[in-house]
Order: C-alpha cells, then structure tokens, then sequence
C-alpha cells in the first residue's frame, strides 16, 4: 500500500571488494609516479548530492557518506569522516585496509604535513577540490617538502569498470507563475551587480546559480531539480548557458536561446580562454581548481568575492513565497494524515521505521504534486532518533516501541517550493525526561518563531535564543538552529544560516529552518522544525530601525502529549495555541473527514491560561 | 572642596597652529623624497593611553581623539576619525587643511587605492604600526602601482620643537598578596605554552604582558600602570626585560633579577638577532611592523599564534578575585557617597558635568587607596550623555537640568583591582519614555547578569540577550555589551568580550562588564554597567556540559525612579531586589550614617510582587 520511490533502503556493501581496488589504485599510482592520491567525496560543482558516477570515495571505501575524503599512499591508506560518520564508516569499510580519521579534528591538509615525507608527489584531481581547498592541501605538502600536482585523468576512472554514465536528466523550464521574475530582468540585476563590483563576466560554476538565473530546472542528481550546467555571464552582452544538448527538447532550447547562447559543456574551456584581460569572477564555494586555473591561465584577472546570485537568489519574491505559502498547505495537509496514521498504527507496535518512510512518501505523492522528496527522509525511533543524520537502512530498521520517542525530519520538492519539517512523536506515554526536554527544545523553536529584531541581524545573532532554555538544565545540540530553503531548488541553501557561524545578515524574502533539537545518546532524539520566513515587522511608534520578524510556514502541530505546560510562560502557551489554532483552520478544508477530526483533537488549546 | 588630579578638562585647541604644520611636515617630506606620509595615533607598542611625546597626530592635526590617522600628500591632507569623533574633530582640526574621512568606512588604505597614483612613495614608521595594519597599506599602495616605504626616522619628531620626552615613570613591584603567582610559576607556565606551540622564544611587545608576567607595574602613561617596557621569553633558559634603569629602584631591580636579566631597551635589537633559526613567537596585535622585520631578518622564523600571556592574564586567580571583590566593596562606598551628594545637590540645579567627576574622584581619594582613574570620567547631562564616549571639557560643561537624565561611567586603579561602573540618575521626574528606554536597557542587563550558559560559550554568543527587550521597541546600541577589565591593569583587556565580535570562549575566572544602552542623539542618554566575573555554576541532574553564570562584581544602587516595574517579570524583580539587598549589606558597614540612611531608602524592594 505505502511506497517509498525516492529513497531507498539498502545497505550498501562493498566492503570485500576494498583491499583490491585500493590495491589497484596503488598499481596506477605507481605507473604515473605518484606517492599517493587524494580522493574527496565531491563532483565537478561541489554538489550536496552527486551523480552516482561521481561516487568514486564509495567506489573506493565502501564509504557512502554525505561528507569525506581519502588519502592512499603506498604503505598507508586514511579514510576521514566527521562525527555523524564515526559509527557507519566501520561498518562500510575494510578497516584493515584504512584508518580512520576525523575529517574535522584532524583533516586531510593537517594529515598530509605530519605523515608525508620531503620528496613525495601526491596527485589530486583539480576538477573535485575547489581553489581553495587546494591551496590548503599544497601548502601542507610544501611544509614537509613534497608536492601535491593536479592529475588530468582521475585514476579511479581508469580502474571503474562500470561506473555510471553521467546523469542525462531532461531540462525543465520553471514556469514564471513560480519563478515570479523573467531570466532578462534577473540578468539586469546581475549585470549592476558586476558593474558595481567593476566585474567583466561572471564564470558561474554553482548549478544552483544557473538554475535560479535561467528559470530552468533539472533531474540530474537526487532531491534537488538541478540541472548540472555552467554559464558565463558577461557584464554587457549575450550570456553562454553551458549544458548538453540532449538534455534539451526543442521547447527548451528555444526558450533559453530568448536570452542566453547555448553550448555543449566541452566548449567551456575555449570561451574561458577569451576572458584574456578580463576581470573574471568566480564563486569561490564552488569553483573547481581546475576551472580558476584555466581562467588563470588564459589571462584573466581573478576578481575577489563571492558569486552575487547566491545573496540574489536568497531573497524570494512575491511568487516563490506564495507558492512557498501553496507548498506548505499542501504539504500540511499530507503530514495530517500521515500523522494521523502513525497515532492510530503505532500504538499496535509493529510500524517500523522505513514504514514510517513509506508512508509519509505515499500521502505527498497523493497530492499528485510530489516531484522529490527534498532529502532522504530521517525516520528514528527510540535510540535511532539520537543520531543527527540518521538514515534508516533495511539492517538498522527498528519497529517503533511504546514508551518511546519517535523523530521524523523530511521534506518535499513542489514546482511551488521546497519544504522541510521535523517532528518528534510520543508513542505510549512519555517520561518526565522527555517532556522536560521536549518543552525545552520547545521553548527555544518559540523564541526563534516570535524573535524581532532590527535589519542586519545576523543568523549567529539569533542562535543563542534557541539554545538558552537547554543550556540551563546543561544540555545543548550539536548543530546549528536553521539553514536556508531554496525555491524548488537545494533544501540547504546559503548565505543565511541560524548557526553560530551564521555572518549574514537576515533580509525579508528570506526562508530558513527553525530546528532546534536534543540529542540523548542511545536513548532518543527530539527535533521541532518548521520553515520560516523573514517579514518586516509593523514598527512601533518612536522606533529608530527597521524590524524584522519570522512568519511561520510550515503547517503540522506539535505533539502536546509531550508538552509541560508548567515550563511554558504566558507568551509562549499563547504562540502554541495561535499556531495551532491557524495549522487547524488552514488545513481543515484540505482533509477527508477522519483526519479533520483527528486534527481537531490535536490542535486544541492547551488547558486554559 | 571637590578635585579631579587624575582629569583635566582643557579644551586642546592647536587648531591655528595646523597649517603651519602640516607644510613643515611637507618640506620635510620634499627634502626625504616623499609623497606623502601616514600618521597613526599610535604609539610603539600599540597603547589605548600614548605619552604625551607619541601624540604626533594630535600636534600635526589638532586632534585628540583616542583613535585616528592622517595622510599629507603634496596636494592633499586627510585626517580619518571614527563615529564617536565626528563631531569633536570639526572643532579641533582646520578643516581648510584636512578633509575629514570615516575611520571605518573609508580606511587609509581603502584612501590610499583610490587616491595615489602610480609611482608614488608614502613613507611610514615602522615602529608605529603592526606588521599586519602595514601590509594592508603596502598592499593598497601595490594595487595602484605605488610604493609603501618604511622611515627610519619619524618626520614629525624633526620638526616637533618641545616635543615632551619618553615618560620616566618608576616601575613598583605587584604585591605577591594582589598577583597571586609567583614570576617563576607564570614563566612556568608560558614555557610549557611555548613548548605547545614548538616556539623557541616569545617576544613580548605588549607591555601588559610584561608587567603581569614579571609582577611589576608602571607609570608611564595615564589610568593604566604599565611600565614601557619589553621580554624576551626563551622556552629555556632566562627571560630578559628591556626597560630604561632610570626607571628601576635597587630593590625593584634586584627583585626582577631573581628570574630575569634586565637590560636597556636599547639592547632589544641586538638581542633579537640572537634568536637567528629560531621560532619566535610575536604578538600580532601588539608587535610593531619594526620589530617583524627585525625579528624576520635576523633570521628567526615566525612562529604563527597569538602571544600566550593575553589568554592567561585574561583568568583571574583567587588573589586577583578577591582582590577585585575587596575593590568593588571600597568602590562600592565611595560611589554610594556619590550617589547620595548627587541626590541631595543635583536638584538644586547648580551641580555641573565637572563638578560631578570632581567630587566622585575626591569620594574614591578619600578611600586612601585610589592610585588613579581606570580612565577619563564620562559626566553626561542631558544631551551629553546620548555621545557614547562624551569627555567634558570646559567649552562642553553643562548644568545638569531638572527633568534630566544624568549618565555617569567612571572607574578606579586600586592595587587589588580595577573597577569600571556606569549609572544612569534621574534629575527631577523622568519621562515615561526615559522610564519605558531605562527598563529595557536594565531588562537587557538582567539578561547578562543571570545567564546560564555551557562551557565554550562565546561573548558573541551572549551579546543579543542584552538587547532582546531594545529590539521589540525598534532601538539598539552601537557599541559592544562587555570588554574584558585587567587586575590593576587595562580597563579595556582581550581576548574576551560580550559583542558581536566576541569570538573568544568566556572562561571562569575571566572579570567583563556588562553595560548595555540606549542613546536618544540630542536628548538623553542610557547605561547600566556592572563587572562581573564568570564563574562555575552548580550543574543540574542530569545535566551533559559544565555551566557557567556571573557573579555581579559591582556594588552600587541601580536608580529605582528609572524603573518601570511593569515591564519587568517576576524573575527580573526577583534579581533587582537581591542585588539591591546584597549591595546596602555588604555596605552598610562601611558608610557614615547618612550615606547609609540614603543607601537605606535606595535600595529598597521595588513594590511587593
């Protein structure tokens, strides 16, 4: 009955097939002259999700991870993870053939300069590391005299017998109605952007950017409608679009021809060339080495700062945040049944996690709107709900228990936007703990849900305010509080984060997540999310700057059972109730009558104040 | 009867002597080969308080600012403040000699790019600038084709007849009963720091270092104790001191010899070249460009990191605690002396800003144990209090008006502690509006006062808690909430402080203020200001990180007339109330009968709650 089509479950195990190729890999590196390689988990365009082609550190390690690099030298092979890996990496590794390292205590560059020796040659592949990154790795061979040099052919490539073809996923044109801005008025924009920062052209390397800037969408990796193409953007004249043909029906050819020449990605590297004398910019997130070197090399100047899209694209416009509105109630009224659902099937104690998964899919797709899910849906009951990036497989799958917590962090890809939502769920009754916890993680999402706060605050500003109820009991979370939101595009998205590194500032248009959580190890997770977006606030009389506040996107209520009401003052037992109350009378038309009732019963007020 | 010794109140007025100055300093530029020359307010080491005899750019510009540079070229003069100074350098500066540029905004270098031509030489002094503020000049002079080059002998001093000699100031030694650590135990440890870091030598160039390693305090500049003086600090081996023997009695000499070699400052260079092939270790914030390039071309290498003394003079030991808590107390009754006077003289309407410092200093003098002012008394009436770093001269001096608000911020150079206190006072009867902006800076002063906060918290991170309650009103201060405060040392002291800069971990033992404000331009201005020490807090059941709180160092009245009790919750009454207790018990015993009896009625309970 209930299907789950974007996401999978298998583990995968290549575990035995580690020792061959990492000796493989070696026979290569031998014939070129190489003491060793690196191999990061990175495409050409530093996507979040990559082509399954591109998945050359899982081909290697066994390693399927999100985040992470190896080191192969002769003698020696390093595979780094950050935290949320340090469990899963034993498990999908030949831990005989690589150490384990911590790819953020203790990272490939810092590596490098204690374990290499003067003399050594390590090769990389310029078109995975960005400018940046490779200098760091250079310079750490340079300290102990060896020397990192850029490999033309990546030697995995040479050993992958099957490796995947590249992804060919049709282009779609993002239609006006959602988009809300023709491709010619943002090309304006972009134009006084360069022209202010005295920029000649504009190398876009970020998918994301080419997207957003020519109203197209794409299929070409997981759960995020991304086309993997390049553009150039001149300050005066025709921008180049840079994607394969057969990606394009005629429709859409024709329609990017309106304002933007079209070329195969082969043709990059020679109109590159002609930016000789030009001051070029690049984004430095996303440049390839490789790219910044050609640009280099064909006699352009580098041009400091960022990619001015990503400030640009940020900030939604009328259209994206109505359809934003349009995605949520829809995307409401599916987690209304799907939680509905989980009330009346957990307390019989056999749902399982992926069941969960599986469901929660079935009633987005019965939207018929449903293009993606935005990630894979995290789905972790009792100890399983601890693990921040939790991703349930077919052995780690746990049949949900009474008396536990159960956390759900997933979200959707409409054509209208993009949504993302997290709740935790009593099953049986919950402990005192729990709720205690649960009320703080509350208290802190409310103090982000109702902050104000003037124009120029930063998300870093902001962050504290989602902690300070957990750190009075001594407790605290190990991620940020939000990330940006695209519009039918990436479920992160810069510059904008809620985090204690968040420097940017917060601009209205803008839509991030609210998600403070808590974690207690091998007992359970907790998680309240829901999107939020930055309005200006009606400025009180004598006031001396412009205010800013959040209007609440997403629609679902918030488990009460797990509520303690004693914790909450006056404000925060109102804003509850004021947003459930809005969640019932939003979503109550949307639903059949069984799911109305059920929402009815979930939203009431908590007892009177 | 009341005296200020440690404040003047003269206005600096060279303003007429400026022209002539600045066309003797181009002669003098013509004859070296010059286009131009950069004139930092800076001394050699870097000092917030400079001797007389570094203020080049006050005689070259007439400016006495605490902050500021000049460039002269040929054609062309341009003197940069800061927001604070806008004001006060219209009258101090001839305007028809120098365009006034943003410190901030529009930086010399930022100046330099846009205004120099290819070709041009600007000359600067080494020995004034940092290795780091240097580069950023030579950079911006390479940009536009010019050159940056170093003086050896600073113009100005050619051309400054009674330029006033270095100051002379005999060096005391720091009572063990007030520092707490012995020499050798502090060198102990910043040996095993060095050892850390694999530095072979630390060249202390910030003199606070050098006077809280080596026990010994100063009197070469204004309010801070410092003696002008520099340490070379082997990992192995004897430390050595440069500081002139004029300055030194047997006793303090003999002392210092007991772990140190003291030689002049003049054997600093020679010294230095000894460290040839070694790593050391210079203190970016504080090193002179001159010194780096000594340091670089005896052949040394430098070691990258932070100079280690600032991170370990920043936490305080249980002598410096107690010290600072015994200075508080004494500070604690002279400000309630004050405070009472002012309530009885202020409403008479003849008290004046002047008179204020004066009779506070003469309170504080009256201890016995006053060595200075932490710093220049701000006493703001009215209007004057709204400019945050307002110093009353004769020319500004107001009578302090009925229906008033007064704004106080003072501090004190005790042997065991330094103390830095604002109060803000009612003259008459507030505003509502005085009352609705002084309750929210108090609710914002609360918030910091009672924090609670894990382990690695950042000062950045606790910042937006004092301004929550200002931003729900559409208002907000333009300065930091809290700066760190040295133990008979600097007022002003690193690496901490609460401010959105505030990237260092706040730690136990460290002593910031707490002074959040609100400054209406023209009408009143607003600050409560508290030190207080960070300090373990009891950790909850059950709780996963050491808490850390503040202990509220300052003792004196907070201005209950000012107070909208409305406003304030449960919570916040609660904290008013204790302190308010805390403060008349710890001074009673200390007052005469009608300063407790005043002391009596101030603080008491805000109305039962």
């Amino acid at each position: 009955m209930f299907e789950a089509r974007f996401q999978t479950f298998e583990d995968q195990d290549d575990r035995a097939a580690v020792a061959g190729r990492v000796a493989a890999l070696r026979g290569e590196l031998k014939k070129r002259g190489l003491d060793g390689f690196i191999v990061p988990r990175a495409d050409r365009q530093q996507n979040e999700y990559v082509p399954p082609g591109e998945e050359r550190l899982a081909w290697l390690t066994g390693f399927s991870g999100s985040a992470g690099a190896a080191i192969v030298l002769a003698g020696r092979a390093t595979l780094f993870v950050d935290g949320r890996y340090t469990v899963q990496v034993q498990a999908q590794t030949d831990t005989a053939v690589f150490e384990i390292a911590h790819l953020v205590d203790n990272p490939p560059s810092q590596w490098l300069r204690a374990n290499l020796s003067a003399g050594q040659t390590i090769g990389y592949d310029p078109w995975l590391h960005t400018a940046e990154g490779a200098e760091r790795l250079a310079k750490a061979c340079e300290a102990v005299g060896a020397t990192l040099v850029p490999v033309a052919d990546n030697p995995i490539d040479a050993l992958w017998a099957d490796r995947p073809a590249a992804p060919a996923g049709a282009v779609a044109l993002h239609d006006q109605r959602y988009a809300g801005e023709t491709t010619a008025s943002k090309l304006t924009r972009i134009a006084a952007e360069l022209t202010k920062d005295r920029v000649d052209a504009l190398v876009m390397s970020d998918p994301h950017a080419v997207a957003w800037t020519f109203n197209i969408r794409g299929a070409d990796v997981a759960h995020t409608p991304l086309p993997l193409a390049f553009a150039i953007v001149p300050r005066e004249g025709r921008p180049t679009i840079y994607v394969e043909s057969a990606k394009l029906s005629n429709a859409v050819r024709s329609a990017l021809e309106e304002t933007a020449t079209v070329r195969e990605p082969a043709a990059l590297e020679t109109d590159l060339a002609a930016l000789a004398g030009k001051a070029a910019r690049l984004d430095r997130a996303t440049a390839a080495d490789a790219l910044t070197r050609i640009v280099r090399e064909a006699g352009a100047k580098l041009s400091p700062g960022d990619d001015p899209v990503a400030a640009m694209k940020a900030i939604k416009n009328h259209a994206e945040i109505d359809g934003s509105r349009a995605a949520h109630r829809r995307d409401g009224a599916a987690m209304a049944r799907f939680l509905a659902w989980f009330d009346a099937e957990a307390p019989k104690g056999r749902l399982t996690e992926i069941d969960t998964v599986a469901a929660l899919e079935t009633f987005r797709r019965d939207t018929g709107k449903l293009k993606d899910v935005s990630f894979p849906t995290i789905s972790g009951s009792g100890p399983n709900g601890a693990i921040v990036h939790y991703r349930v497989t077919r052995a780690t799958n746990r049949t949900i228990g009474s008396g536990e917590l159960f956390l759900i962090d997933s979200g959707a890809q409409y054509e209208d936007g993009t949504t993302d939502i997290t709740r935790t769920l009593a099953v049986g009754t919950p402990t005192d703990e729990m709720r205690d916890r649960f009320t703080r993680v509350l208290k802190g999402h409310i103090a982000i849900a109702t902050a104000v706060f003037p124009e120029n605050t930063t998300g870093a500003q902001l962050d504290p305010f989602a902690r300070a109820a957990l750190w009075r009991a001594g407790l605290d979370y190990d991620h940020g509080t939000g990330h940006g939101v695209g519009s039918y595009l990436s479920v992160h998205e810069g510059p904008a984060r809620i985090s204690k590194l968040g420097a940017a500032a917060l601009r209205r248009g803008m839509i991030l997540s609210n998600e403070p959580g808590y974690y207690k190890t091998a007992r359970y997770g907790i998680r309240i999310e829901n999107l939020v977006l930055v309005i200006a606030k009606p400025t009180p009389a004598l006031a001396e700057k412009p205010l800013n506040a959040f209007e609440t996107l997403t629609l679902a209520p918030i488990d009460r059972r797990l509520i303690d009401s004693a914790q909450l003052d006056t404000h925060e037992k109102h804003w509850l109730d004021s947003y459930h109350a809005r969640v019932a009378a939003t979503l109550t038309p949307l639903l059949d009558n069984a799911t109305a009732r059920w929402l009815d019963a979930a939203t009431r007020p908590l007892e009177a104040h």
